[in-house]
């Protein structure tokens, strides 16, 4: 599958084998084989919890992974690649890689989508301003996001890590923050406009997601994701799906729920 | 221990070494040794959460491992040494194999137990008329079950990988799924005339029970599944636990789990 | 860090490598360098979950591990080194070891703190009068707090393993139990006077916890434990967290939990 | 890269995807993706031990997987698409599956290259007439090459595992056998005529390639293996590395050897 | 098969599950059910690299493990054992346990075969006067054996961990030590009457067999160890396998070497 | 133990924690703290193979861990923390972190010995003249030693990744490479002159060491790596021992290879 064989009303599947903006650890830029081997293997069927069947949809295509020409360049290529699969009319759903290609998917997203909205699932506020000197850091792509201007409610979901220097870039651009000890299953999200999904497996508790760069626990089950995604009442326009990594992935059981999780999106932005 | 040791109102283990009906992988025949060693491991005990001592019970009879014949001969023989048990007055808790074994199990309890309900907890339906052309797959059994036309009802629990043929499957059975994404803690589970429970293990999340050969995320927890077995008010007959797969099980939790199953579901069995 | 560094107002951690009371597995000796590891590592930050930073406030006190003459001694010199830091006026926050730490540990407390209570987090109650020959075993620390008769009540939470004989010694010391089984998330938890509070990692699932000795499943998740801290409404005087086992945690993720506790109850104890 | 850029004088990487006809446990149709993840990994480079930088020849091209229409067609696609390489002047590498392939590879090879010897490292003789009524199952794969009449010499390296009706077969196809215990880093192989090599990464010890079906402990060390590949004087001209198994690579550690292997043979076939 | 099955000309496998002696990690109690589980397992055959069939050896007798009464009549328990077995003309080879099993194991042989000899295979000499107070220690037995007055030689091979204590035991008792940096593969061992067998799985390199208590690297590969095997001529009588354990035998693959030596020395104190 | 207490004659042991010039993993600046742990392990004792008690032994010195001021100061700090020691009259052995800091080392010690010599066992040779902008990149610290122009001769041993940059390097600097494929047991190593001994734990085959961030099969086993030192006739003034990943290290395995080593370099330094 091709870019220009992405057509209006398709949802397109793009993996971005990247980490090096990562701080602590390598391993997400070898998430998007991982998980569509999770997704196509023999033990699991392709159809979601509501029932839809992503294999027999002719519109849910994967182009593969995107190539980079280099580290410095990825950043820019990552926009690239989403400018032009949006403007065929086409959504995006993006697989692996670490946290800092949710900047550039942004900013392509906001250009097309006036009033974005955006959904956060983390356990961290990725709001730093910059992360050992790197500004495009997997520490920092919510603040570049809020630093185009163009997002018009950035709404974190799990976040259990907030220091002084988050806080106060939070307050600054007025971020939403549903910490995990304040959420409940009762929990609920509404949002006007466009709805753009991020979500970073480290939201889910490591007993459930071990193949993550950062253990943090205390978060949520997969099922409390699951409901959270099926009683979203929101128009979905695209999403992305990040830090799975395989090293600390012992048996592939996180690259099952990124599996997973990719189903369930897929079917949501398909339906 | 042996057959003719068995007497009325005993409750007989047996284990089934048994996995040449899995679809994806082997392992489920290591299940029983691996279950008993974790029953009888010096970290625990073998009182239930109610308080049963299963250990000071002289009705509490394990069998070993049942031995097959051949592989053709085991679905059959299953059956056989099923009736023979319940038909010595006593009760049955058979422990390992993959789900095939759940077939012939329930086709030897309706002879005996007429208007006989089915509580199954699972990730899947396990209701295909056929896998790979193995009508005694463990993707089958309980399509074979219901062809008996002899059970009254059948409840599924914790599914949520229903697909199109599954859920015609269902229909035409009559089965009554409750999906993962519909079950809460508040769920009732209510039967009227005898109950047969079968647990695969992958209800489950696989955070809770890795050792299991499909990993479905977003199963119920540990504590769940308890707190359901707890709170069940039915006349409970007879029991299987099945999936366990050693192979996936690396610090041997899953095992521990299955142990700490059959303990439970003896005390019900036997309170 | 030393003894003497430590003043009024201040909290002390204190490592205890101490595993030879275990009855079925060693390993709890390795817990503090581990749990250090872990709190210090770069996937994270040291600021607690309600914003408490304990990397800036100068009177977090590590003072390393406790050295023990000889194992005979080892029970004696713990009682010894926690009353010395009690006495400067300071709280102890002990890391590490098996539960058999916590029967000196309170005994010191009690010395201190007239009417004092305990909470006790644990899927075993701990209450054996001796465990094969050794009363000084980790299945006996609250047996020999009891005996004092300086503690005005115990109250242990999330217990889903209670035998005849240890049913039997909560009667007869006047335990509160709040069963697992029975325990949710709405269960308040009330004392009156100081709270010396006891965490033992396997109340805990083992999926959450894999890296403790006595896998006992159908526990509490990180964030039930985390949100029962929260929400403690009590004068917290002193703390141990213990029973990890770095033997059985392949990737670390027990030790990051008992991190993540040590962080929060450091928090509780400052606050 | 497709079949048809296949030009004379190229060396074709093919990924054979398939594991149906394993006896004992699936996994080796994950292998071919998890090589070229270890080849392309950014822990090593691709110059092999002599010098011979594989990234920079044009003529080393990797045709992606083979899809197969149907588990029955498998066999014979493969064989198909052998032949249609080397038709075209070029050589193959095929990397994973299980053993079965190696029969219809070696049908292909024979086609070609009149008086064909066979190289095979293993712990298996993999001569079995029949397994479980499978022909084609990766038990048999030299009995079905041996019955074309047209393999020269067959020479297995590594055995320790031949029982009575193997060592029947053996004979009977007059197969050369170098039992483990009685292979030395001094053993020489020399072949006269086209020389087509099988390695079974099982012919390693399971310390140096825990991720196959079949451990088998007593073999040969990696270093071992490498020595005889480079001291091996033959005109190479076609070569399987096969039984990879993921599932049992907890840490990666045998798809490296597997990369490493496929690094070391390309290099000697385009040499 | 019980005891009285045994006839002259016998061998009697028997299982010993205890570890109650071990200094550092229990587990080896664990070990004759999963070298069992192993040595019937569908990835391997029954047939020992020389040929041997012990699978058609109707003198190969497994009887089960052997029940304790109590830990403190353990050892004397097992003297008995092996006392009535070889009594009855049969052959005794014990399968798991730590190494104390070793002493009564040895004083049962010295009884019947005057002028034994022992070749040991271990990292350690296992010739402490008492381990932490405890004489039947496993790290005592061959002290224990020695003492005895009645053995021959004793031969180890392998150690790399002498220190000064069981220098000086070593000296005192005239045992002949090779050391693993003197081994060869070129070794030989010459055994003039009768000799036991006593194998320490960790004499191999924990590469090998991870799944022992103390990891001691440098040491034997399998093949050195099956080889030394294959070539060792003397007249074994009895031998022991001991030191397993599964705790840390993440993918099973020390039971597999386990269960080789088992075939292997079967075949040998049978031919 | 701090600086002012090490004297002459001294071995000084300092741990290294520090990853941040590896250029694939992090990891190994957790290394020093598990060493230390496996060397002092219940498991073994601190007795050298050639009977040497380093744990009774008053000159060897563990100055615990060097602290850093920051990442940019790490490498002069490291320098100058070498100098201090050398100058003292005592020997460096350093433990723990990447190969980085092996440049540093060198240099402090080629201002104290003239004419100094370089023994260097690695998978990798570590010339590059940089690696993606970083000259202290943990590849190049052979290229910086060697730009000195203090280094008599520098010996590489076990190689076998060099590609035409470093092949080019190696010739410029005039490096004498013993690639492993042309290594035996019976390479011998001799050295005029004072010694520096630099191991990176990859030599070692990844079956022997897998806990290191860039697994290269085809490497030596421990023991010829014990066995090469034990029989180096050399002045062996200084030693580190480096690339210790335990984020990939599941049981401890090769922390304990590195701790053994440690043991083994030290009685040779003291010796």
């Amino acid at each position: 599958m091709k870019f220009q064989d992405i057509a209006k009303g398709d949802l397109a599947i793009l993996g971005l084998p990247l980490d090096h903006n990562s701080s602590y650890m390598m391993g997400p830029a070898l998430a998007p084989m991982r998980m569509r081997e999770a997704l196509h293997c023999g033990s699991a069927n392709l159809t979601s919890e509501n029932g839809y069947d992503i294999g027999a949809e002719p519109r849910w295509k994967d182009l593969g992974d995107l190539t980079f020409s280099s580290a410095e360049a990825s950043i820019g290529e990552i926009e690239a690649a989403a400018s032009d699969i949006i403007n065929r009319g086409a959504k995006l759903l993006s697989i692996g890689g670490d946290h800092s290609v949710s900047g550039p998917l942004i900013r392509a997203h906001t250009k097309v989508y006036p009033g974005l909205n955006i959904l956060h699932f983390d356990a961290h506020s990725d709001l730093y301003d910059e992360m050992e000197g790197n500004r495009d850091s997997h520490a920092c792509p919510f603040a570049r996001a809020m630093e185009t201007g163009q997002v018009k409610r950035l709404v974190q979901v799990g976040i259990r890590t907030l220091n002084q220097h988050q806080k106060e870039q939070a307050e600054r651009f007025g971020v939403e923050i549903i910490a995990m000890k304040d959420w409940t299953p009762d929990t609920t999200l509404n949002f006007d406009g466009p709805l753009y999904l991020s979500i970073d497996l480290d939201v889910l508790d490591p007993a459930f997601a071990p193949g993550v760069s950062h253990h943090e626990p205390g978060g949520m089950s997969v099922r409390d994701l699951l409901n959270s995604l099926h009683k979203l009442d929101a128009d979905l326009i695209g999403a992305d799906i990040v830090e799975l990594n395989p090293h600390r992935d012992l048996v592939g059981m996180t690259a099952m729920v990124a599996a997973k999780l990719t189903k369930e999106v897929s079917a949501k932005l398909l339906g």
